[in-house]
């Protein structure tokens, strides 16, 4: 992808981790222990820890486990990028199960692929245990500024 | 949609719920309140009964719930129209997220599109409070008969 | 799906066709072949009348001629439901091929799903031969108001 | 993305534009000008030569033109990887438009997700004036071999 100059982020790693425990407290009691692990210019490295709770039949970390890691890397490329406004929601995301996916450190490599005025569009790598396990790309609206 | 006449249950909802419970039990723990409330030819229909922990920051059920229980939908059509068999999987999940939706019972009306010996195409409508909030498509491996 | 009382077309088959081919000239001389059929309160149906020119390896109708229909379905939608500003751009679209169309009419009836002031989400299914064929959901932009 | 070092082209470049040539005709007669320009372990490199036919209203590349240079790359992918079998077909494809694209050289920039024995999934990343116009996942059957 050719490189997106103007693409800087605004937050640091820790302001996003922060400010997601504080604004979504949901995320790391119902699903939890989702964190962000690097912000940089034009994307981030999302990271869900996986244990016996986020696996379905086959012993493999399920599919709303893996849609929340995409749908948290989408969340923290707008978070760090546009700002922190909590209310950025996503409007549509697109996911691809290709391997199954063991329990331990699933990692998320997100770029952005635009960041316009209102939408953001962004994809993500999703690789545990040395394997591509899952590709998504997805969309967030970002509000107004007020 | 034509007719697809070709298309009967195999399973009753009592039996589906029951076998949710039994292959699935993360489901109805971390991600709490997913039912099958109908099964018919051609689709179903499945139900979470969200409270608050499934809402994100807007008070707004949040899209990781939204997916789970467009995921169950399919789930739920492939158990009941291709046979019990707990090990189908996933492939692909394209959801777009139209408004809100409140707390309270959310409902997931899921048509079968295809049903082959390999894959299983549907599409699920998610209703709330009286209006469309989400529409996914998704596709569903069968796994060969042993 | 719920009614949605809101969505009136603002014009008519004949304006839309008359739109489409004032404004997309090449749609019918390099992609041949494409029409409304009907439009009505939150949605239309729109055709292709596929000849050889539009069949791939496979003598079936080609991907890329079942996702211009699915896209000039939602491109219909727009124009009929949000006015006639040929500006309104495709920013995702989603399909899934379920079975082959041979050559013939293949009709798409379309659904609005969401009509937003700054995007419109619809889906389709597309029939041919008694079968869905494809089916499709996509989101237009909606330019804003000059 | 890890390196998947079982992934080896069965085909050159030279092969695959004759192959697309001879099974495809219609390729490029009616939506005209797409080509492999680079296979190589793991992907390939496709091109659309944008000219006037091309263009929809905003003297933008066309959607459906896009559409098929992402169709042309996975299936350029499958041919090459998987061997020359022209019956492969795509099962569904998600596309993201991001930019305007204008006439002249457009570049697909393919990667193999995953080959399985009956599913391959790819991403592409379009390319044209310098950035990013659009994102495609796709997935392409494989036909049994016989």
């Amino acid at each position: 992808m050719p490189a997106q100059d103007d693409l800087k982020p605004v937050m640091t790693t820790e302001d996003v981790n922060a400010l997601l425990a504080s604004a979504y407290p949901q995320l790391n009691r119902d699903y939890r222990f989702y964190e962000a692990v690097e912000v940089f210019p034009g994307g981030c490295t999302v990271r869900l820890n996986a244990d016996e709770r986020h696996l379905r039949p086959g012993n493999t970390v399920s599919g709303p486990s893996l849609f929340t890691l995409a749908d948290i890397g989408g969340y923290v490329c707008v978070l760090s990028h546009a700002g922190p406004d909590a209310l950025s929601v996503t409007t549509s995301l697109n996911i691809n199960f290709m391997r199954k996916a063991p329990a331990g450190p699933v990692d998320g490599h997100c770029r952005i692929l635009k960041l316009g005025k209102s939408l953001m569009v962004f994809d993500i790598d999703i690789v545990a245990g040395g394997q591509t396990v899952a590709h998504a790309t997805g969309t967030y609206s970002i509000p107004p500024k007020r």
